[in-house]
């Protein structure tokens, strides 16, 4: 095998997906293993994961191109370190040194959204401007510009989840009121369906077709959430396409359909908005992409 | 002089703002004269714009090297031409055709906060991402990421105006109701505060000062309003710099410490939105700037 490979982990509160990529972009590995908290927990995961891939492709661990990780948190990617990523434990991890000390490779991290963003541009094929819309136990967007990510200047690109918006004002944890991820997240989910359990997206459209009347809200609010998300993201940056992701697209075709209706629906009572083609935007990611472990892959050079 | 000079110009709906700009993008000559308006009205305007530099700047009005127009509308770069120009008068005219056939001149024409962006950034010496914040008779933004603007799929980039989030829900003329551009314009302010007739802005803190009780609330619904357009921008984009730029800068410094106000109150109940520094992000551009003239005589090359 080439030494080019070049692999891409995405971080995730339960799950580590790791793949390897060759010259051309191509996945030509890929793991899963459940995420260690803390961190030697997560450093032990990312190493755990290298090893699975070395075995796998034949390569030796120390014999990769680089290693790109989507992490969620805060990261300073010139530090290579992540902040305040309380659902792996982790308060300052200096991530980057650590696993290169260890492995003897090149890491770099990125936000674990932005990292999908570049992803879902890749496997998708999307030139232009994409908008990466994060439908997770938070909400969140990624943006990537003719094949670049746009990151910001503080890293906090696309947190529209804290815009407070929502008439209904409901509390979020970030101290506002009314943010749109009480409104369309997974954790919105399971505060106003507790009846769903810790993974509700798994069930709800199950309940739904049951005759889950708290269900069916909570489902109502999502959608209604998420359209106003991409309503969002194409005034302010007239994306190409609106690639919805995040473990919630599990809910696939009813769920982009929902969306669709509910922007043509708006749309109807707005001539601007009918110009805008909002619905026709609309993609989503196919559920079996390793989008965050992909772009992570793709991020160092970007 | 040089025969690299090149013209920059901002066609708006009452007056055209005309620049020379040299090889260091420094202005060398500019000039303003009314806006004629309709289809031959405003190539009349934008030749005689070139005439008058020509004449400021010993230049032949075949000279310059280029001709950058910034304009109302939407704007189609690659056809050069621009639709729905309402307030000067223009459906669909092939602008960039019409004054190159007449001049000799390349011509470009770039959407109008567009191009007070990229000259905002020129001008104030800003790098990283700016996002400018026109307050006009309208309400949009327009970006730039490192030196590039940001213009988006169809142009519509920054439209943040008729994001329809603001509880009064008042009627705006795109058939929504609750726009931002509702809440904080020039058109806002003319519509809900009458007495401060066509040019509220010019009269505003006086009619405040005097005790003009619509007045006041008319301008405490506009700082409201630019504060959310600039948590809105700072949570879409992460910009290092967000300009307060449109006719309404005349407010200056108290509209500019209105919305820092703004900014600070409601991040004091929100660590998130305290960590974002969201106020210390705000400049207004310099009353005396012609940052759209500048802009379109840089965009050419962006």
């Amino acid at each position: 095998m080439s030494a080019a490979l070049r692999i891409g982990m995405d971080i995730g509160g339960s799950k580590t997906a790791a793949v390897a990529l060759d010259d051309a972009g191509t996945v030509v590995a890929a793991t899963e293993l459940g995420t260690v908290r803390g961190d030697d927990g997560v450093v032990d995961t990312a190493e755990s994961a290298i090893v699975a891939l070395a075995t796998q492709t034949g390569v030796a661990p120390s014999g990769f191109a680089s290693v790109g990780i989507g992490i969620p948190g805060q990261v300073d990617r010139g530090l290579g370190v992540v902040r305040n990523a309380y659902n792996i434990g982790v308060a300052r991890l200096p991530l980057a040194q650590r696993l290169s000390a260890r492995t003897g490779l090149a890491v770099s991290l990125d936000n674990d959204v932005t990292a999908a963003a570049i992803g879902a541009a890749h496997l998708m094929r999307l030139s232009g401007t994409v908008a990466y819309l994060n439908l997770g136990t938070g909400l969140s967007a990624g943006f990537v510009v003719d094949g670049v990510p746009l990151r910001g200047a503080h890293g906090v690109a696309g947190e529209i989840g804290h815009l407070a918006v929502d008439p209904r004002e409901r509390p979020c944890p970030c101290g506002q009121r009314g943010c749109l991820e009480t409104v369309a997240s997974g954790s919105a989910l399971r505060t106003y369906w507790p009846a769903g359990g810790d993974h509700p997206g798994r069930v709800l459209l199950s309940a739904i077709a049951a005759g889950d009347a708290e269900a069916r809200a909570a489902y109502d609010a999502l959608v209604a959430g998420a359209a106003s998300c991409v309503r969002l993201l194409v005034l302010a940056l007239d994306p190409h396409t609106v690639v919805i992701g995040g473990g919630l697209r599990l809910l696939g075709a009813p769920l982009v359909d929902g969306i669709r209706g509910e922007l043509d629906l708006a749309a109807a009572t707005s001539p601007f908005l009918t110009e805008l083609e909002l619905s026709a935007r609309v993609q989503v990611l196919p559920a079996d992409s390793s989008a965050a472990a992909v772009g992570a892959a793709l991020a160092g050079n970007l």
